[in-house]
């Protein structure tokens, strides 16, 4: 079944509908018998509820439903299964699925998500504001509630990165005029919201003007004035916290404490204890995945993967739905939408066979049956990305290997230069100092001591501009080349190889395809993601991208490389906000001092 | 001090101030010291708290806030007392207190209330959208935060009574653009919700367009299919429920249970045991007061009355207040700005020496010191209410006794009429039929049987009708006569006496004093309470109007009458939406079928 979905009527316009139904008047599109539901209001779950759905919304929910069902109205044996309303993702980006809204959905609702509050904040950098509009207007076309929060610091470092597009306050006030914007995207410059930097100043001011949501992203473990400076700034919650004394210090604040489990994030089971072990009053949590690879989607889950995480953790079941449905929506304030199983909300429900182990049966969005036994049974128009947005790699004519070449200076055998040192498991990297030997006049990498070369390929404007650096960690042992045009979160292309001449045939590649992930070794293709929208995500679908993804894994360990997370790792290293050390089509940063430094100590 | 207030200015106006206070760039007006923080948030008390204000808000809220304090910072201790929350009445009626917004908030301040959500209902029956306008900008200018609901349904029973003037919702519309207009007041036509009146379903509508709150009033023990329709009409809370199962339903159907404590009303008790004994989740409950006379509000108390009951009900005190504060905040979307002591948030809190007894030492709005061990440290400056606004009792020349004559049918002795039953301590009346002599050709009354005359003058547009019928139960034993230009809902004038020459001396009085209510016997006033403004509330203070009530209640009990809230009892008899008979300027009401129906027999 092909179907254009559009999204339910306001609520006040299908009321009258809703009353008839509730009394008896008129028939129910669909009613389900006989569930357990699990109310998240009352915090029971209470068996032998029927429910009765008209018009994408919950009519009547309670004993007996059989004055709704009429001739035509479909109905559904829950055979007292629970029945939990869909789930909600409190912070997430599509981006880091590699995939569009739509294939991100496809993957995630058979898994019970049915709300997402997504943060469009790579795009963002490399299209600006007509980049948000285009998530914007896929989330509005999907089967299920995709809310955008407008991003809120692109570039994310002004000054010491150049990216493809800069977002202010008056982009801010025009966006809070769309329809699906929910408020602003995690405000990730937490120095600057402490400092009255007048730009976040101004976003936030425009954000609380609209009536809309600030989210937060305080990261750092300083509890102190920084951080009180910080809430008074206005953040409304923060999913950056790691401990328990984190998640207690937010929700004191009057924060929502928003709990991480994304594909590398973990950081719900230290601190839900805040609950479980400190009796804090669970209506100020929130779960959500911030970031997800395809991987992830297609074989581990989306929020059921996280809600039963929580409860594994000594929640209450019905504590942790909460805290992935009434909480979410009630802090987004539009839990008379969304969020519970209850007259006028949106029909977004699961019909679950297990709770404690959310073994979800039936996914329903609107009051339409999305997806039955892990399988979608829908089937979700794709939307079609303009040519603009599929032409963001621009590198400025074909990249030689003497490009790559680092000149030493002059007469000098062998060099000290400043090389980035990836540290396992950790995003922060080591700012290096290594010797080098100088061949031909040319600083030369050091394969055994795990040196090799890292590059910024300007790709936004296509300046040619490269700048080359070393780095140090990936172990490499071969002649390889990795290239990404994901580099958070400028997206300019980062290359790191043992081998110029793959360097070069990689970033070749991606400005071929228009942006994406390659390996290349002994100038053989061995792996590539195709990402040609943005140069940030595929246009093919998520299981598709997952196995591209998982060959591009492999291909890198084939290359030496031992890293958990190797890709991640890649993309993060012009990251010029995580100390110490990183690139950026500027040059090296320092990002304990927050300034350009030279390769050369 | 005489000051006049002004609302706090917005948030995230103010934010750069409260980042610079918090982080100890500037200094706090105000830093409380050593406060045991009553945390609704995190549900915890958290000893050695230190807050700081600035522009109205707080700032700062956590351990020593000694980098906040300068030269001209006023620093309180708190002495390790307990900081909690300004109190929140989540619906009530200033008119019930017969005093004008500014006095209500002189009489409750001192008891804790900073934030009142306010339905004018009464003055909207005589005066209309003017009148709840008028009420809506004085509310503006309190220091403290009155918010105002829109009435729903003026009149309250269209055809069945006239009043001074009808809201449609056009004035809805328009009312939900004024700045402190915070939703739908109670929307008390409830079968007209589940029957999808069309008037209820317009005004619900434009409420809900306007992002705001519809506000509940489902008066029936029925929790049927009639109460399915009315939640799924769209109302948000209820203050109706007596009974655990009425809060229950209403919070499994992701309603607020609004709990009450009134000057008449008593349904706390009984309902939060779904959370003490049923284990609901207490996020859905909400404490008020709906009607408070200034006797109460003057001697007993008025929100910390309600919390204080609730605690002794058994729930924890910060759950209490959470239901006082949090919950209501939330409810209203206005969690931003108020409802708990935390950043951002205006500074409403109180100073308390023992939590469970809630004993209130000090009462701060907006960063400043209102009130001090029961007694308000501010003077506000009167409301100026216009001429129009105290003209509005027009009964059309001066009433004679002869007006109040009910002519028998011709040639009869005796007749049989219907006459209304008072029935002590429940606002339904009972219908009547009582037997009757007939002297000089017109019915009598009967003192011993006590059944005395009751009449409705119309007061609004001078028409000088007078509609006359018997009343039963008041036990007057002298010459007398009660009259009150209080009379819900329509507000035309109810007279009951035992002799007509009172009954008209007592509405020519009210006629001369522009509305209120007096007591005469033997041509002699015994006690008035002057209400010149819509003949509903007085324009002096609450504690000469609680005198002066208090005067009237035992001028009541002096010609006879022994009930428990006589002139609650007697402003009610023209109430014509609660069972059984009930008088009107249209008629007598049969309430059971909603039919005007015949005096006699």
């Amino acid at each position: 079944m092909t179907t254009s979905f559009h999204p339910p009527k306001p609520r006040a316009l299908t009321a009258p509908l809703l009353v008839d139904v509730a009394t008896g008047r008129s028939h129910a599109d669909v009613v389900v018998r006989d569930g357990r539901w699990v109310n998240v209001h009352s915090g029971e779950i209470i068996p032998g509820t029927d429910i009765a759905i008209i018009g994408g919304r919950f009519a009547y929910c309670g004993p007996d439903a059989s004055h709704a069902i009429g001739p035509k109205t479909i109905v559904v044996d829950a055979a007292g299964r629970y029945l939990v309303p869909g789930l909600c993702d409190g912070h997430m980006h599509v981006e880091s699925g590699m995939v569009t809204v739509t294939e991100f959905c496809r993957a995630v609702i058979p898994h019970g998500t049915t709300s997402m509050f997504i943060d469009p904040h790579e795009i963002a950098n490399v299209l600006g504001l007509e980049g948000v509009r285009l998530m914007h207007d896929e989330a509005v076309a999907m089967p299920v509630n995709v809310h955008v929060q407008m991003p809120s610091c692109v570039p994310s470092a002004p000054g010491l990165e150049n990216n493809g597009a800069t977002l202010d306050e008056k982009d801010v006030a025009e966006a809070m005029t769309w329809p699906n914007i929910i408020g602003l995207g995690e405000v990730m410059n937490f120095p600057g919201v402490s400092n009255n930097d007048r730009l976040m100043v101004a976003e936030i001011a425009e954000t609380v003007k609209a009536g809309k949501v600030v989210g937060g992203h305080y990261a750092s473990p300083d509890l102190g004035l920084a951080f009180h400076g910080y809430v008074a700034g206005g953040p409304e919650d923060d999913h950056e916290g790691t401990r328990a004394e984190d998640a207690i210090a937010r929700v004191r604040q009057g924060m929502k404490a928003m709990l991480r489990l994304g594909s590398a994030w973990y950081d719900v089971a230290a601190q839900v204890k805040a609950v479980t072990e400190e009796g804090i009053d669970p209506r100020n949590f929130i779960l959500c995945t911030d970031d997800c690879n395809a991987g992830t989607l297609v074989n581990d889950g989306h929020m059921n993967r996280v809600v039963r995480h929580a409860i594994a953790q000594g929640l209450k079941p019905v504590t942790a739905i909460q805290m992935a449905s009434l909480n979410t929506a009630q802090h987004f304030r539009v839990d008379r939408d969304l969020g519970s199983i209850a007259p006028g909300r949106i029909a977004d429900f699961l019909i679950v066979s297990d709770l404690a182990q959310l073994a979800i049966d039936e996914v329903w969005g609107r009051g339409v049956k999305l997806a039955e036994a892990g399988k979608l049974v829908v089937e979700i128009p794709p939307y079609d990305y303009p040519q603009k947005a599929k032409q963001t790699v621009k590198v400025g004519g074909k990249k030689v290997a003497a490009e790559f070449d680092i000149a030493a200076p002059k007469g000098a055998n062998s060099v000290r230069v400043r090389a980035i040192g990836v540290v396992e498991n950790q995003a922060p990297t080591r700012a290096l100092e290594v010797d080098l030997p100088v061949e031909n006049g040319l600083v030369a990498m050091d394969r055994k001591a795990d040196i090799c070369q890292i590059a910024v390929v300007e790709r936004h404007r296509a300046t040619g501009q490269v700048v080359n650096a070393f780095v140090s960690g990936f172990r490499y042992a071969k002649d390889c080349a990795v290239a990404s045009s994901v580099a958070h979160d400028s997206h300019q292309i980062i290359v790191v190889g043992t081998n110029k001449a793959d360097m070069a045939a990689a970033v070749n590649r991606l400005s071929e395809i228009g942006g994406g992930a390659t390996v290349y070794s002994g100038g053989k293709e061995l792996a590539t993601v195709e990402l040609p929208i943005a140069g940030l995500m595929s246009d093919e679908r998520a299981e598709i991208v997952a196995e591209k993804a998982e060959r591009l894994k492999q291909a890198m360990i084939d290359c030496g490389c031992t890293l958990n997370n190797a890709f991640m790792q890649h993309s993060l290293l012009a990251l010029v906000v995580i100390p110490e050390l990183r690139i950026s089509d500027v040059g090296l940063v320092d990002v304990r001092t927050f300034e350009k430094v030279d390769l050369f100590v």
